[in-house]
């Protein structure tokens, strides 16, 4: 009877918890620890004052929609049309589980590619959909031939994140067009591009799906301000999207939500006059600078880390244990707290890896590294 | 392709829309146009300054959810299990929308009593569920004999709002137990009880579906603090079901939205310590008689109005075109917006009836009379 009968507590949750429990550093669960700037804080309380506190029209604060469409031009040279491309969601998860809800039908299949952020597979199945999982490369690069192998008649949308939540990797130019030929023999394929992360890659600069004409006409990208702007809680995100399938999921979200927090919305718009993502994009680099320096003399092995705010190590050297185990012994012999990067795949593949989130203070990282350093 | 093919822009919209474009008095939409009480914006302006920018768990702030619970226990002698048996949602919207999308599976019919809010049938299609709609009687009560009738073994839900929009009817003691006789034959049926009016009942006392005790296993209530606390935009609502019910809920939330905004977790939560409601209802109860008196002497015939913010009005004395029709041309020569009530049934029945939403200043109502009562 149960859509999601495979489903537990989510890792997230899990992980957050135990961490409480043993009074663990929390590297765990994606979200900063450090406070939300000031002139944020300061938009929002003049705001309070003002008349803000009913329904937003139902796709969005006109403002903010506003505000996005001129990052968006700027950004990825796409002029979104407001009116009929843009949708504000109750964060990027709505986002997803909106687009996936409004095309996917019973038996369509979605492409995903493992490992992968945990809600996809999930959307999918409630909206009785099959998930086909497909490997990316061992250096998380998308496997073509794969993706190519995997598409039939009953292929519906490819879910893409970019930059990768766990492993920070992200695509490449060449990549894009690899895709964008592929593709071209599969005029029914939509893509759904989450691009959370859009505004914190390091060493090459992200592509976004609104920067890429030949797929335009097939793509959903859904983002959302939680990562960027520190403010996890806040649940504000966005879809952008051509005419023809912003209008399908309109319908669905005007009943799933009807709008999104009115307070939020406004005082985000206010902050995009303000706030430079190029600024944040520094601060994180410089954070995982920091993190990777301190566990340079550890056990443990770093990644490559291109985007995102997460650090995915492997601990072969360590144990051989599997990685929850692993996961939860650092939390109760080390108090640290990190995400077994196992959790990420289908079939729970063990790479003997973790994942720590390095949007933290300094002094919260400085600490967890001096306890990872005795591992 | 569309899983929505008849659905358009949401009246509530379309009104909104077009009171502002006349520059009309808005009584379509149902929002208040008072300010939010002091007390709860000077504790959002404390809050603010506090660590509350990030995710709260994902089944809802725990300070929230006691504080429902003890309100739950108060007003409807039930003691609800806050980590088993509550979830805070984004609006009641989004919790409607929850329910049904976690147990209507394809080709499954649900109840829904028409006239009904909007969201109802939606919701069950894009689940691949069969909204099956039964007329309540003239005065609005239900009819028990076609419910019955309805019931087959395909019937997985039946949804009801009580107090009731658009029509403010509020169920009797004697209802319900209709309500548990027939259904004691079908222990397969579940119930949806949309209860976002809970707090706004005048004439005679709401009964919750939390104060039935032989309901209660298969009833999933859903409630919402945006009209009972003026804030329509916040979007915090909940759900409050047994275990079994919610286990299954909970897991179509996370991946739905994960979590609800926890700026406006925090200050209702807060709030919630010294609001009082019964002040709600009898502020509700004081502008529903305000804009019955001022319009005694219009042309418009009164419908009861026992709860919600809402006053139908019959207008057979004025006019006969069709409520749409007049509806418009309320807005375009009398420059006062209402919602037609042939929007709320399946075949857009006809009744030459309007409601005016009372959820306004003093000052609004006496206005919006003085040009109603010019018709
Ligand atoms: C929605 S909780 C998970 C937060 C997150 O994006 C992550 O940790 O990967
Ligand atoms: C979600 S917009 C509609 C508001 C409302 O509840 C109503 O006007 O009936």
């Amino acid at each position: 009877m149960s859509k999601l009968p495979n489903i537990t507590t989510s890792i997230f949750s899990v992980m957050s918890q135990l961490a409480n429990d043993y009074g663990a550093i929390n590297l765990s669960q994606g979200f900063p620890n450090f406070p939300v700037d000031e002139r944020l804080l300061q938009i929002s309380e003049r705001l309070l004052r003002e008349n803000i506190h009913q329904y937003t029209p139902m796709a969005g604060l006109p403002l903010l929609m506003e505000r996005i469409a001129a990052l968006t031009a700027k950004n990825y040279q796409r002029n979104v049309n407001i009116a009929t491309e843009m949708l504000i969601t109750a964060g990027a998860t709505q986002g997803v589980f909106t687009a996936l809800n409004t095309f996917i039908n019973q038996g369509d299949e979605v492409l995903i590619l493992d490992p992968s952020y945990d809600s996809y597979e999930p959307s999918v199945l409630v909206a009785g959909g099959k998930p086909v999982r497909i490997s990316l490369n061992e250096d998380y690069a998308p496997n073509f031939n794969k993706i190519e192998d995997a598409i039939s008649a009953k292929t519906k949308m490819i879910v893409i994140n970019n930059p990768h939540n766990p492993t920070g990797r992200i695509w490449t130019e060449e990549e894009f067009q690899t895709l964008e030929q592929i593709l071209e023999k599969h005029p029914q394929v939509l893509i759904l591009g989450d691009e959370v992360y859009e505004y914190i890659s390091f060493s090459h600069p992200h592509i976004s799906f609104n920067s890429r004409p030949k797929l335009i006409e097939r793509t959903i990208v859904a983002s959302s301000f939680g990562k960027s702007l520190h403010v996890t809680g806040w649940k504000v995100g966005y879809l952008i999207a051509p005419e023809k399938l912003m209008y399908e999921m309109k319908k669905v979200h005007q009943f799933l939500v009807f709008s999104v927090n009115s307070f939020s919305q406004h005082a985000i718009a206010e902050y995009l006059n303000v706030v430079d993502f190029s600024e944040v994009a520094k601060m994180y680099k410089r954070k995982r600078d920091l993190f990777q320096n301190l566990l340079k003399d550890s056990r443990f092995e770093l990644m490559p880390c291109d985007g995102t705010y997460f650090q995915v190590v492997n601990y072969n050297q360590i144990s051989t244990k599997n990685d929850v185990d692993f996961a939860k012994e650092l939390i109760t012999n080390h108090s640290v707290a990190a995400i077994p990067i196992s959790v990420f795949y289908n079939d729970a593949t063990d790479r003997n890896m973790l994942r720590f989130c390095f949007a933290k203070t300094d002094e919260t990282l400085i600490a967890a590294a001096e306890k990872l350093k005795e591992v």
